[in-house]
């Protein structure tokens, strides 16, 4: 998408084809800045301090980092060494190691002097790869947004939670591809971006990459979008997912399962857009089975922004002495969810029976 | 209630019964500073700054404020210049009107050298009523909280959702004065704090004032209370609110809507305290009637808190030109409000029939 009227990818090769670069995301939204990754070190550490961020960018970061490190050392110990040290970088990030696997099951049976060139090739055919499966929800979403205008034929009003957009993938984003798709396609929007604490992705970085591209929007309180529903200002809410149930329950950010708790009681679409894979066909019942993440209590006891002398600083905002706690994520159960958006296509009210029938590998 | 061990209220009269003092409440929860009111405009400017907020503390505020200029000016023309003045310092709280003209109505009938003793003596008294009254609520209220630990016969887990506590009123509190009372009568509780963005009254006051008098309680982000009563961590919600339709619609801080559907979800009982006169009786939709507040832009973008070196200071948290929304209230339906909690006792499922059978003034 476009940063300032030029078109970006979060992740590229220099044109020399002997490093990528990356937007420092850490930096966001108060300073737009590029890294340069020349090594597997490098690319390990702009994994682990979260440089770059997002299921499927982590997972093609890990594979340009592979290919970074076939570059110097191209043995079965070095191969070996280096995905071992990538995947340590963020132990639970599932697309990171499914990146890395797939780089090493392409590279363990090739001979040591095809492996550099081989390796670069495979990890651009995975970030290709993820642009097209985002383009493909982008192009499924949008339909919905059209229909939705020419229902109303006024701005159709988008409410979205956390960060699903282009920056945390290689190009379009999962929930926010379908806006992108219909705001280049002309559609009249507004897209409503909790700010979504504690971390702030969407008053961060959902706001920023909108506002980049130029698309209409409105920064809410996590606590303003009932409200907004109650009084007919949505007509969609659209998020993204960190992993979907085999029936349709919806894991994602914490405090998506409030959002569409309030578009059910006031009878606005609720969807979710995600590439199949992220779907686990081994759990049903999402509040039960999936465990949830406890993150650092800092998170909610301080948070950074833009001071007025222009430095980015972070502040307390508890009292001394409170404690604070951090659950990452929600579960949304699948009979709050209007439609899954897939690559594939968009499921319906979403259940065992038809999500297995769309999507399920044989 | 206590601060590091010693009784306070939020007002009280100097020694000499020729000032009042006040906790200036926009240093907390990082600096702990009294200020001392000697005039009329001293009330005004405290009222005006927010160094005294929440409904109930306004309008004794504004009470004292009467009587602080009765001591220089008890003429006709004096008291209603100070009355109009005060009334100014911010229009739209009820509260505030309400406690300046019972201070003009009892004061301008009595001969002017009358007026600065009598004026003192009534400020007193509808501080100690408003006292008297969120003791009863906390009464109420606590017996709620004793029936849940008997059943339950472990710590009772207790959400609330931005300051109703004894900051807001002269002391108890409303949603907090049940909490109060069960903690002193020895009853195992725990408080889940909503951080109550943006102005984030739950994360600087609520866990201010718990943590003072040494209540057990965790700081959470506003998303949180969902996945909270999901996972069976939330035995009861309580809130205050700031005005309540004649069949029980419930306006209140913005999120408190998304909380009660959680609750109504998971079967958790979601109750409101109120002093009764917070019902207004010409209201019956509270989603349809309630016009609700748009407050600025930067209580969203930006936000206080304590830096590394000791100062406070404000950061930006939004791009530069993403424009923000800034809902203050919401309304929850009746249907989703499992009991009022008011001096008079408790209304469980609120409906117009049983709160005008209660509460409602002959």
């Amino acid at each position: 998408m476009k940063i300032n009227g030029t078109p970006y990818r979060t992740i590229w090769a220099t044109a020399d084809n002997q490093a990528v670069e990356i937007i420092d995301q850490t930096k966001l939204p108060h300073i737009f800045t590029t890294l340069r990754l020349d090594t597997m070190r490098d690319a390990e550490r702009a994994i682990r301090d979260m440089q770059v961020r997002g299921a499927p960018l982590i997972g093609v970061t890990g594979a340009y980092g592979v290919a970074l490190s076939m570059k110097h050392h191209a043995s079965d110990a070095a191969l070996k060494a280096s995905c071992d040290m990538l995947l340590n970088a963020r132990p639970t990030a599932v697309n990171l190691r499914w990146g890395i696997e797939r780089m090493r099951a392409f590279l363990a049976p090739l001979p040591e002097s095809e492996r550099a060139a081989a390796a670069w090739q495979e990890a651009a055919r995975i970030a290709d790869e993820d642009v097209e499966i985002n383009a493909s929800i982008g192009r499924h979403g949008s339909e919905i947004i059209r229909a939705l205008h020419q229902k109303k034929k006024a701005t159709v009003n988008i409410l979205t939670h956390c960060n699903a957009g282009w920056l945390a993938t290689v190009d379009w984003g999962t929930a926010l591809a379908p806006i992108y798709k219909a705001f280049d396609a002309g559609i009249p929007l507004h897209v409503w971006v909790d700010e979504t604490r504690p971390r702030n992705q969407g008053a961060s970085l959902t706001a920023w990459e909108l506002g980049q591209h130029g698309v209409p929007h409105t920064v809410i309180a996590d606590n303003t979008g009932g409200h907004l529903m109650q009084h007919g200002m949505v007509d969609m809410a659209i998020v993204g997912t960190d992993r979907v149930t085999a029936r349709g329950d919806v894991c994602n950010k914490i405090g998506t399962y409030l959002k569409a708790l309030a578009a059910f009681d006031n009878g606005v679409p609720f969807y979710v857009a995600l590439p199949s894979p992220t779907i686990d066909w081994t759990l049903q019942d999402g509040v039960k089975e999936i465990p949830i993440e406890e993150r650092a209590a800092e998170e909610v006891t301080h948070i950074s922004g833009l001071c007025d002398d222009g430095q980015v600083r972070r502040v307390q905002l508890t009292p001394q002495g409170s404690r604070a706690a951090n659950y990452g994520f929600d579960v949304t159960p699948a009979r709050l969810v209007t439609g899954l958006i897939t690559e594939c296509g968009v499921v319906m009210q979403p259940d065992s029976r038809k999500l297995s029938a769309l999507l399920k590998p044989a």
